[in-house]
């Protein structure tokens, strides 16, 4: 029994890991696109994976922060981005974007998640709770792109993106309600979040225009 | 008596509701401008219209936000994105942005009025409470243009907006100061507010231009 | 020993005063070249002279915000920005820009020894501390830039300017682990981050850039 849950800790923080890693690559590939120096890759890298958490927390008015709690993930950013500078080029962008788009669906799951926890945490409404879900998981991309003097690619590319944390947010809430356990909560949300986004880059679903 | 105040009462949540719809419908109108999608215009839209009293809660460190305690103007703005995404077309703007010029200047005077009100009652000096009013009324606003990438409009059409609400969010102070009750403040600096808003637009004042 | 002290109590107010007017300017001209109208110059000069803080002090979760204690600062930006639309012409720009780089420097350097000072203050990691120091230093500019539709100078320049900040800002961590009065720390980290930035100015240093 201890094995198993020191094997889903294992998973867990493996998980966490990757997605984060994959949400800072999509900061610091948007930078190096813009042509920034290397302290706005750092900074842009830095918002895309730590920007909707902390967003949450201010709103959310929780203190300390997870990059203050763990002030390894600064450094582990910090590296990823003196490693990207020394290896990466723009010709392996193509393929670096297509490699992360499966930890990005999970961080997105894994994201969603956590904020939707955290925010029934603090007692707050249901609904509050899934927007919280949302702002943890997609916001580090909007501010990444606001920072980067872009509409932010979640609001304007009419791909399931958010829509999917919107879902899983409220599997999340609803078994919450059922009072079903904390980790089922967890795996489903994340579950549905990545599942759906997968499936909507597998089958190139798009979001219905607005029509003129 | 208990009629008249019920009756005030009634009036002041209708005005409220309209100007919460004003500014809303204001960001939806940017969204579908800049052809975001359903996520995009759902944002925009609650940026205008939460946008400036957030960011003052925020700042004078207060919770919980209007739209955590009454969740129901969060599912009004999702209503109102979903019915202007099947009726609005981009033909009926024009005509949507002169009906909504009223509501939007009771807007703001009310919205200068509670952001000065909370101000006060947080105990803040006379000068950052005009300015906490002034972050309330404009500040949905300029998050609204920053987010669809665009210099924010109250900053640079020289139109008389920010300075109406700086006159009003000092005859609101002005009125405190002098232990005038909390209704009549409220109502003066909604009148003037408004009724400034209402001249400029009508006259066409302009704020004088920067000399080259 | 009294002289000595207020002494240095009246230098440290001129050269923060000469630093806060610098960062305004900045703020006051970028503005201008946006032909922003009056309240938009307002607000970027003021976001430039005192959004880094402000941000800083949102992520510490602490208040009173230093414009609230000191509300004759917020009278002294309006009063700058007044002037200068009165005086200031676009033909005066490059001097200006060439004039308040060297208060720049010394504010960059007193803004991240403060932060960090904060920081440290709130029990913060040192990496955390010297990161606040860096918000406080640069994302003054960093806001001034987003609202005026730009990506921030500081991200893509490839000029030292924050990595002149966090070297100052590890100084200062290092002699306050080192029990250095904070006199002593203040004074070494203003003098290496100005000195840096100085130095990077005169000899035209520049970051190593990202290769395609």
């Amino acid at each position: 029994m201890q094995g198993i849950q020191s094997w889903g800790d294992t998973l867990r923080l493996l998980v966490e890991l990757s997605a984060t890693a994959a949400f800072a690559l999509s900061g610091l590939m948007e930078a190096a696109r813009k042509k920034l120096d290397i302290v706005g890759i750092c900074v842009v890298a830095f918002l895309a994976a730590f920007g909707g958490g902390t967003l949450r927390d201010l709103l959310l008015d929780q203190r300390p922060f997870f990059w203050v709690q763990h002030v390894e993930v600064l450094w582990g950013v910090l590296g990823l981005c003196a490693l990207a500078v020394l290896f990466l080029r723009h010709r392996h962008f193509e393929l670096t974007e297509k490699a992360i788009q499966w930890p990005d669906a999970l961080g997105l799951g894994l994201f969603t998640a956590t904020g939707v926890h955290h925010a029934l945490g603090a007692l707050m409404p249901a609904v509050v709770a899934v927007l919280m879900g949302l702002v943890t998981g997609v916001f580090g991309g909007v501010l990444r792109d606001m920072v980067c003097n872009e509409i932010p690619t979640a609001f304007r590319d009419h791909q399931p993106y958010a829509v999917c944390a919107f879902a899983g947010g409220w599997v999340y809430v609803g078994l919450w309600q059922a009072d079903a356990p904390g980790w089922v909560a967890l795996v489903a949300c994340v579950v549905v979040t990545a599942g759906l986004r997968g499936l909507a880059l597998w089958r190139n679903w798009a979001l219905p225009a607005w029509r003129a």
